[in-house]
């Protein structure tokens, strides 16, 4: 067998499978989940009716989907020994590797005994999900045993709900859909082909999620939301933002929150979550970091030709709606294991494990010393 | 960009980075880490040189070997909030899966803070990882909260006295030795291969870990000593074994532990855990179990061509040690940990995120249909 050699590291352009769930960067605004556009998804339906879509391959009818809320809404809550693990994780650990042991637990206690139980455990997780985050974070915070059970209508609602301790505003929760759509599918991306190499060993879907978590908390993937909000958070002004982004460039210091690795002129889903984030600004009376993001957008097309990604607005919207930095990532998590799993059933229908070679580039064959003559 | 077609699925083939730790089927046995043949190491070396070679590109001095051997043996204790996950886990959990929940726990209470410190959690996981599968195993069938720490010269020795509660014979650590230098590293394979695209975006080595635990876990990749156990279990003798192949083959059923996705001709850590599997027969009186194996060896040779991998007579000889079957694959974890360790670093060293792509099959552009026209 001839190693076929590669074009560019990191698999760049390199055909790794197939897929019917997405495409990236091809037709329309260029982001279609099962051919759906983004742009009229975010419009037109809930984070609920994309879950099911992602789940499912199409969109559900109205009993659908109101069965299918009714058995999340249901799944809301975690079992004891599951807080009694969150209760042992201390307030300053990463809130990444709390989704990731939160996932791993409860794959002990809840396992998929089988790959017919596939769709039960994908609903169980998309549900917990937010109970888990919130439960930790008050726990660890303030010390606060929370009930994670919420009559909420909507996953987007119900973290709002956890995170807040009262009913969000139906604006906020407007927002929270849109942004759950906007996360929950991206093709071949380094945590969903994380979940796919995984799914490939035919291991569980625990296993693949908690692998996919583990990769979405890099900095180089999942983290860009928050690194844009610390870039944006002490910016005083647009003017200040101008100032603070010219003195980066110079100094060619990394901005997160801009360009892509698909996208080369746009990415799709920043005017949608900048639109929200412009409505939020003006509802919230202070816009300053609605401005310093326009700001930041303008000064990054004109010197460098670089677009915010979905990420950059993400920053300001969330934190229009109170929500902690830290807890940014993980709300990537409760939204794109919709995506992760999706691609798990779709690796398991046609699976190959993936296992591919490398070049050798070691030491040319030797002779094992002895101990005293090393 | 112009994708490019793959040759065949799961990559295989296809050249997915470089790497200076291993050759699969290339010189001499057909396996060497950094350049040593396998063999060699197998009868020359302690598995702790082969952990410290892995984790530094070089084979210890005597020196830095005894204080390396000296800082694992100081890190067998498991704190006490990992203790009480553990306790959480039930008794038929599957045991991989304590292994990724507890990998898992422990990136929240001990972290990797930055990359300077992968070393030292490297030799933390080495060091805790048979601490933390038999405290979970005493713990949840007898009820026991053993104590973690011994003064065992080796991983392996330490391995089997928490395992039997007392220390184990000279052969038996030899043998445990020479196995966990079989299983330490094998190249881009998939829980390798999962670990290498966690540390593509930058995340925590336990996140790596965590994933890798996980793909490992799946039965076309880490269970196939188990699979072979249960296999040869049953077998009254060897003309048995005979008429159970023979009866499998012509029913098609797929027989674990027997050929490789890499070599081709035969599998280098056969011939060496086989003669240990013979050793241990011979000690252990009754030899059916290593009959029926070399039995089954000839039949498939003769049948289909196809030779033992290295699980295949693993299984016999770590039930001659009476280790149960459901924890055969997590001492390939206790193993693999380096290898995966390694390639971890390998990858930050000269990373690039790893996102290939995906050929597109599914639905058209179509709009969004509303609820009650669906």
């Amino acid at each position: 067998m001839v190693d076929k050699k590669l074009g560019g590291a990191g698999l760049r352009g390199q055909v790794a499978g197939e897929t019917k769930l997405c495409t990236v960067g091809k037709s329309g605004s260029g982001l279609t989940y099962y051919g759906y556009d983004i742009k009229e998804l975010a419009e037109k339906v809930s984070f609920e009716e994309v879950a099911y879509l992602l789940a499912h391959g199409e969109l559900p009818k109205a009993d659908d989907l109101a069965a299918y809320k009714g058995r999340l809404a249901k799944l809301r809550g975690l079992p004891q020994s599951l807080k009694d693990v969150l209760e042992r994780i201390p307030a300053d650990a990463h809130p990444m590797d709390v989704m990731r042991t939160g996932c791993s637990f409860l794959g002990n206690i809840e396992p998929e005994a089988d790959f017919s139980q596939a769709d039960d455990k994908i609903e169980r997780l998309l549900a917990a999900f937010p109970s888990m985050l919130l439960y930790w974070y008050h726990f660890s915070h303030n010390g606060k045993r929370i009930e994670t059970e919420t009559d909420a209508d909507s996953i987007g609602a119900h973290f709002l709900e956890l995170l807040h301790g009262k009913k969000p505003s139906q604006l906020h929760a407007d927002v929270m859909n849109t942004s759950l759509i906007l996360y929950a599918e991206h093709e071949f991306n380094a945590s969903t082909f994380t979940a796919r190499v995984c799914a490939s060993t035919l291991s569980d879907i625990f296993s693949c999620v908690t692998g996919a978590i583990g990769s979405l908390r890099g900095p180089l993937h999942g983290g860009a939301n928050e690194a844009a909000m610390e870039l944006i958070e002490d910016m005083k002004d647009a003017d200040d933002a101008e100032q603070t982004l010219m003195g980066m460039l110079e100094r060619k210091e990394k901005i997160m929150g801009f360009g892509h690795a698909v996208y080369r002129e746009f990415d799709p889903r920043n005017d949608i979550i900048k639109a929200w984030s412009e409505k939020l600004a003006k509802e919230n009376g202070d816009t300053r970091l609605y401005d310093v993001s326009v700001r930041c957008e303008e000064v990054m097309w004109r010197e460098k030709k670089l677009f915010p990604n979905a990420d950059f607005f993400h920053a300001s919207a969330y934190h229009f709606m109170g929500i902690p930095t830290k807890l940014f990532t993980p709300i990537f998590v409760m939204s794109r294991v919709t995506g992760w799993t999706a691609h798990v059933k779709e690796q398991r229908a046609n699976n190959r494990i993936i296992r591919p070679s490398a070049d050798y580039i070691g030491p040319e064959p030797r002779p094992v010393p002895k101990l005293n003559e090393r």
